[in-house]
């Protein structure tokens, strides 16, 4: 089969590799689509060398379908549709308070072991979640980010007629955006890349740039003087921790999505002032997966606009240097089985 | 009667000034005690001038009776013992969705309009208060900062057996401390100062420098590793803010009592790597003073404790210039009858 290395140095190889029986606790998978995330973009440019174990086969967002299974495997058999939840929480303790997903000594599959941007993937079956028969495989590969996006969602005890503002419309995003306004809530994107409002536009949602808009006056005016219920911090620069504060309402409550590697000055007078929350929201748990699947299912979303790319995966090399240069891009795919 | 007045430049007066009858929706309080507060202090120390109207008779923590009511007061009669939630919220708006507590156009009684401090205080009666007779008014003085506390604590979903920090052994954070160990969870207060920290173990609580101990191996020890659930912000340096998110474990909240007049940098990884909230929390509402006034009527919480000093209102100057020269007492009381 063929398989994928990060290889460190902006460099991933294609290889020949032995096709493994699965453990007696693991599922085979035949991986049909792996998408590149934001994660795989920071190892590709080596940000994540001290944690990755070169050479590693990356990616941790796919589809595909159940190709052998281990002897102790019950729930699934050869040919179910399936994703992976890559979150392998076996190290959790009684301290961790039964949030596995987070738990301290959580190891991130496609990070920390083996991921799926390979032929053939073995990964535990506890990992796993089955898709109905009629799920289309190249959308069920956004499972995962949606996944990051319904945690937020829920996170953020968003309700229906509540108005939430996401800063930053890349692909996280626009997924939350979707979410939100799937379940009944008014939305905004604020974002400053004008061919991510227009492709947000055309997904039907409300865009706007902070920097052609006051985002404060604009949220003040859409609400009736309210101001933001929920905010989503997806961008992860200084100008949007500065706005976040300004645009939330009384009671606000705002989702921490982004990653901030320093600490960086946040007005913590508004926090009292509007008892405003902040939440941080990290991966997703099973429920999160359940609601992505079905969301994915039904498919009354304009999931297949956030594909912007299907490539095989010997143009893997490719592939990640094309992200790098194409800001506008949403989400590429890589086609596993396409050689 | 006699009244005082912040007159500017650390300055307080007493003078003689008329008694007045309360207009319609008014009472009058004849009032027995007034607490000064940390903002009292900001005050005096001209850090709010921009907002106080020199001269002002300040004020906002008091117990009293009631001395005369409006011609439209039904619920309150002469004798009443009574407590004022000082929070003038008759501008509220449907954009503050009520919660009237904060709303925008908040006036603070004893900040934005005159306060307790003087021998009768003409106040509406929706801000009142009734005590049980068998209140002792002297601790009563301390209902409305221990509602700042009970506030706190009810916004931190604190549950019994819990873990919480507190960050601050000043009156609020004692009042917290005390609250939130009531309520049956384990508290830890983390203090600098030698003689509050001797102050909180006499009240029976826990109490660390963090100068002295490594606070974060303590609190992990203490709590098998688990860490903080709740962590109580109310010393407002830089040095609490940087181990606030050390010190909380996952899915930890983190209560901003404390006022940061400029933003200031928060670790916002640990936010999104633990699933922390930070709750903004402000004054309080209704439901708190009822618990605080349950609370003091109980007294079973060592209160009297927290009263290090009853001056006479006559001496209302010597009072300040004290609390500034001794930053190891916990709260004085202007005993405003006694001239």
């Amino acid at each position: 089969m063929k398989a994928t290395f990060y290889e460190g140095n902006k460099k991933l190889s294609l290889v020949d590799k032995e096709i493994e029986a699965p453990k007696e606790g693991d599922v085979r998978i035949k991986v049909a689509y792996a998408g590149v995330c934001g994660t795989d973009m920071h190892i590709y440019h080596g940000m994540m060398d001290g944690r990755v174990a070169i050479p590693l086969t990356i990616g941790h967002e796919m589809s595909g379908t159940v190709d052998a299974v281990g002897k102790e495997v019950t729930d699934y058999k050869i040919g179910d549709k399936v994703v992976v939840r890559p979150l392998d929480d076996r190290l959790a303790k009684p301290s961790d308070k039964g949030f596995n997903h987070i738990c301290e000594e959580l190891k991130f599959i496609g990070i920390d072991s083996p991921g799926a941007m390979q032929q053939y993937w073995n990964v535990p079956a506890f990992t796993l979640h089955k898709l109905p028969d009629t799920t289309d495989l190249k959308l069920a590969a956004l499972v995962e980010p949606l996944s990051v996006a319904t945690h937020d969602v829920r996170m953020s005890e968003l309700k229906p007629n509540e108005y939430a503002v996401v800063l930053g419309g890349g692909p996280i995003g626009m997924l939350i955006a979707l979410v939100a306004k799937e379940m009944g809530a008014n939305v905004i994107i604020s974002e400053v890349n004008e061919s991510r409002i227009t492709k947000a536009k055309e997904m039907g949602l409300e865009a706007v740039s902070p920097i052609e808009t006051d985002l404060v006056a604009y949220v003040k005016d859409k609400t009736e003087g309210r101001l933001a219920d929920v905010v989503f911090e997806v961008a992860g620069v200084q100008s949007t921790l500065d706005i976040m504060t300004e645009i939330s309402g009384i009671r606000g409550r705002i989702v921490m999505v982004a990653i901030h590697g320093q600490p960086k000055p946040v007005n913590l007078f508004k926090f009292f002032w509007k008892e405003l929350k902040l939440i941080g929201a990290r991966v997703y748990e099973k429920e999160d997966y359940e609601k992505s699947i079905q969301l994915i299912n039904d498919n009354k979303l304009p999931f297949s606009e956030m594909i912007t790319g299907v490539e095989s995966i010997s143009k893997i090399q490719e592939v990640f240097e094309g992200i790098d240069k194409n800001p506008n891009g949403m989400k590429t795919l890589i086609d596993c089985q396409s050689v």
